[in-house]
């Protein structure tokens, strides 16, 4: 545990390592946060739910602290209002750094001990929390550097193009009837991913690989933009809004497109997966290609015996790639983690029998049940150790600037 | 067939028969429409759906309507900007029945004669469509008399208090395991209805009537509208953002709750349910209550076998009122129809298998599968005839100016 | 008096009379009201400031009426909001009628009496306000028509075109040196009009009529519309965010211009004066003239002895239509009343030692004295006894509902 | 003029030096801009207007940084949005630090030239503009540093408490008659300045000192802030939908008024002039005290022969302090310059025969006269070589995060 925690904790350091200290702290939208923040608020997370009430005369860093970096938690107490967040130049980044060390610190100490029966579990949870935190600072400073006609890159040597071809797309078919989904065994997971329980499958096939760029500039290129018949709603009301007509980052230059990724901008790749698709044009490409998203479970189904494979953010490319040959069997989906999360057609609500966690953490997902539809999979932007098949990741229908993709089904 | 157009279309009338015009022609939110668009629009419904397609020499009223009165169906053509429909002081009030009278004349004569072979279903649901909008225009009226100083009523005499109690609170044991659900038979149904198909139901309990006004106050005396961890996070923001402190059309007079209502003013009658409450509501009363919402199926699971027997539009209360005595035999839920609509705890999503149906009305139920959460039941203000078990309906959780009210459920 | 009364509020209600119900309620913007608001404001004016404070046993109308019907007077209590004044489908047109009757009649009753001595000069001041909300009426009923596809007019014979060409522009000498401005004289006038008070003017010359459409044209189509360093930094601000390309009411069908006006569509009238442009316009296109607007003091002085002749409400075209031949002696400007208000460079300021009446009616004028330019001539829908050479209108810079217009000006 | 050059420009960066990174790169509201944008732009002001047009093989430092870092000069080309002007991480202040060093030495070659004849005006300009710019820093820092819990203090040793009681307060006698205002001589002035020319001064009398913080707290404990009849009517609107109680940067902490500075929160200081008022609040105190503002004649009529004396940036204070006692002759009003900015009751417009220049340039200052009013006299953020009697500062009456206070007039 204590290995793990340095681990994490300098792998979220190592995200930012070298950049400017003005990239730390600009917040580009109400939706994202500055990567001082996040730095901040994931060491607020074990200085709140593990070092104040492991007790041990530890000294909190800084009083105000406990208002700033809160993100949520209204059990905790009052937060400093989420979209100023980009206004703190105070405390700097480098404080931040200070903040981190001296938590580290206290929490070295406390796993060198004998700590309360809850401290393994609680470390854990804070552990998997800043890696949900180290994909939010690559999704933010994305859109941060997309705004800026400098055009910064993360990491220049990211983002190359795919090295293979991808893959021509097969139907896998699902299994059927009554069947156990959510998280099952010993190992860690996010309440919202249980209670394990029945649900009914009916046939289904779901596609082998992800949705790539060269199948959505076909859509794009069919005035899939401009044809209101193949949008629910609301997504078409916000194509109106906003004026969209091709996924988040992709702009024409000289009449090609290109896309703006973490590696500075790039000629768009045929043979990726599409990415920074909101739930709306992920629904609307799958009307318009004959086919539907599969729902959580059809997803889970077929993902349940997969290994945990593919491109995370250990790869460094900090950008989805073309899909791998076809695993053995044939019968299998590929693709099903890293690259892209994966919209589904479930909104994310509670699972039978779900009770969030008594006291503040238990607002850590529950409350969030409402509004949003659940992705699968993990992304580029993950750590492969952070995802499984039962992982439920959530965002609201108009959101691009995760790392979403498109992955088709249809009925059988 | 020819009867029931003639029915339902007086009906519409009568609900409007004696207001002044200005009541008809002011939209009081984005959200509502004038009831003269009401009217204007059901009337479109026929003209567009049926009267031209069915040929036969049928001359439009006014060319400029196609335009004005489409509501949403992008596939017929542009439509006159919702928000705006209020600026639309022409037609007239006068004008719209005259509009009305010359579809109705020509839909009489098409009714008389050897229609095109979908002639039957297209006018079925024409008028389903139609008693839909008799129960949006006074939803719709009531908001915009709740705006007024003068608290006009729509009608003096309806809104009177429950003759009796209340009765006390049973829990009704559901039905358990795989089990059909959607429409099933012959008879009218919505596309959203369908297809049929199995669900999984665990173990519930069903609350044996609606939350009541006495019920819900206590949980606003308890403090409901102000303990943030009762909330979903979306609903908590919406709270904080318009400033609710009590269902909609709720207000304190010299200490003492009173509501507006489509009779006028009212003391709060403390054995009528609940109304008037977003989902966000219904979500923390339910746990405030310990308790939680029903799935849309487990509330239909339970319905199926009930008589559509309640407080409809018919009983001219237009208003809720307290649920009656236990049915035989008693293990069975009250109120099921009628009163209030319940929020279920179900997302608006296509059920397996659904497709819409080609063309323009494909657009009727399809495209607003998005943000949008399922209530059943039916209220005060819907047409009996119009309801059934397997009814959807659907609005945003925010919601409040429909005719909405609460049932709880347990696990069991 | 008593006559005065009678004919003033006969002129009103004239103005409205035949327009159907739903005319009269509906709001189409916050800067606008309903027509029926201003019958019950105008109304409420004369029961607040002259039949209340007359005692005698006055009985209000209605105890509501004078939250409902104030505009902006803070002395007098609260206000119903602004922009929520279509909300109001109560009191009906017809209500409102009734309401001016009882207070026509309490007033011809008072009149008829010794009154307390205030009486005649707030009763003058009474009439003059109504004479401000009968053009208010009109402006009103334009911007709502002009929403509405159909395109409704109120008078089809209003608006003929111009039946003489446009005189050509010549440039009128204007007095310099230390001169008198503010009204002089026992007539009535607004409190915004004096202190009479000695400015200096230097040598100028203003233009002998308003800029015609025509002449207007030529600076669209020399992409006045496109050129920011023509315009204020606000002006242009402005032309982005509304995408103005042309005045309020023009446009475009089959390649030439259009106009919506009061007597419904007309082409558009060459030699008519330019109306509906902002204060913004104005300015840019004087500047793209190679001129400027005058000052309310040059304007005023050059103003003062010309008699009160032009196009007014009277001449039932309500629209502008082509300034007459030059008067004698031709050195003077024509059209100086009537046909459109004239910007000037005059931001709305207090007059030196100008100080507001005591009393609510102290805010009648003075608190609007920020952020807005002042007009000067009236026009085609101002009451020709209503102007006079003092008389100070004014709007903020972006207005374009008015009916406005411009008068060019060099220095000499 | 090298040397001008070098101190001026040395000054802009010391106002920062020593300020982490992060200080410099947020934006604290549309209105105001990051520090770094303010030492870009100051420097893209000699690259654009003094090094492109000299020629002379000058190599621009970045060929982005003429879009990113125009402000609005039209006629110079497009400009980065200016809300948007805090997301820019990029470049870094490092980097601007590097555009300004490049800049500086291709100036300091080319002014050790025989430069083009316009070259020693527009420097003039360049330096001055810079000057405007070193208060915009400080207003701005501020502004960010009011937002921040932390309460930051750009120097911890500023804004000392007044070590003198404010002197009580006299009336001075101005001038009256006809009076040549406007700037006159061979020095530097904007052009706004201009031309000299006559006004008419009636008689008045001019406070003798600003208004101070005691003397402000009267008003706020009064009520004034809930007195709708002492406000313009935007005013009240502007108190109502801001919820203003006290100026801007006030706050209360244990029933008593503190103040954010520049130099950390400070109890309010009594004999200090109030500051970081807007124009409604000044108007409104004045009219609650029986006086008026002065026009920006009356000002300058009195500060024509006033020395540029008082508490300027140099002072190294950053923030107003009290009056000084009366100046000999007492008939003279004291602290006219420095301290704070004073509000006048004139509208920004062009002086009679005012021309903006030709070409870009013509945009300083022309194209914002409109919806502004006039402020005189400096403040505390002002360099003091950068002021005069003849100079014009303008807001929008709104503004309240410059160092704007408050002088009083009579009618004599």
């Amino acid at each position: 545990m204590r290995d793990d925690y340095a681990r994490v904790r300098a792998a979220t350091e190592a995200l930012v390592a070298g950049l400017p200290a003005e990239d730390l702290v600009v917040q580009s939208m109400p939706d994202a946060s500055p990567a001082k923040w996040h730095l901040a608020h994931t060491t607020w997370f074990f200085e709140t739910f593990v070092l104040r009430p492991a007790g041990g005369g530890y000294r909190p860093f800084h009083p105000e602290f406990e208002v700033l970096f809160n993100s949520y938690y209204e059990a905790v107490g009052p937060q400093f209002s989420r979209p100023r967040r980009g206004l703190l130049s105070r405390p700097t980044g480098a404080e931040v750094l200070q903040y981190r060390a001296h938590v580290d610190a206290a929490m070295h100490e406390l796993l060198a001990q004998d700590g309360p029966p809850w401290l393994g579990e609680r470390v854990r949870l804070g552990l998997e929390h800043e890696q949900q935190h180290q994909e939010l600072i690559l999704m933010d400073l994305l859109h941060l550097y997309a705004q800026n006609p400098l055009r910064p890159a993360l990491r220049a040597s990211a983002a190359p193009p795919s090295s293979r071809p991808a893959p021509s797309l097969r139907w896998c078919l699902g299994p059927v009837g009554v069947r156990e989904v959510g998280h099952a065994g010993a190992g860690f997971h996010f309440d919202n991913e249980g209670p394990r329980h029945q649900t009914l499958l009916r046939p289904y096939v779901l596609a082998s690989r992800c949705v790539t760029n060269a199948e959505y500039a076909e859509f794009v290129a069919d005035g899939g933009y401009r044809r209101s018949t193949l949008w629910l709603s609301d997504g078409w009301a916000q194509v109106q809004a906003e004026g969209w007509t091709a996924p988040l980052y992709w702009y024409l230059s000289e009449g090609t497109w290109w896309q703006t990724t973490l590696g500075g901008p790039r000629p768009l790749d045929p043979h990726a997966p599409v990415v920074h698709v909101s739930h709306y044009e992920a629904d609307a490409f799958a009307r318009w290609a004959g086919a539907r998203l599969p729902t959580e479970f059809e997803w889970e189904a077929l993902a349940e015996a997969a290994p945990v494979r593919g491109n995370f953010v250990e790869s460094g490319r900090l950008h989805p790639t073309a899909a791998e040959p076809p695993p053995r069997p044939e019968s299998q989906p590929a693709q099903l983690f890293g690259d892209v999360w994966e919209w589904t057609a479930s909104a994310y609500l509670p699972y039978p029998g779900y009770h969030p966690p008594e006291g503040a953490l238990g607002e850590y997902n529950g409350k969030f049940m409402s509004n949003q539809m659940v992705l699968r999979g993990g992304s580029c932007a993950s750590p492969r150790d952070h995802l499984r098949a039962s992982y439920r990741n959530f965002f609201p229908p108009r959101a691009r600037w995760p790392f979403t993709g498109i992955r088709l089904t249809k009925d059988a």
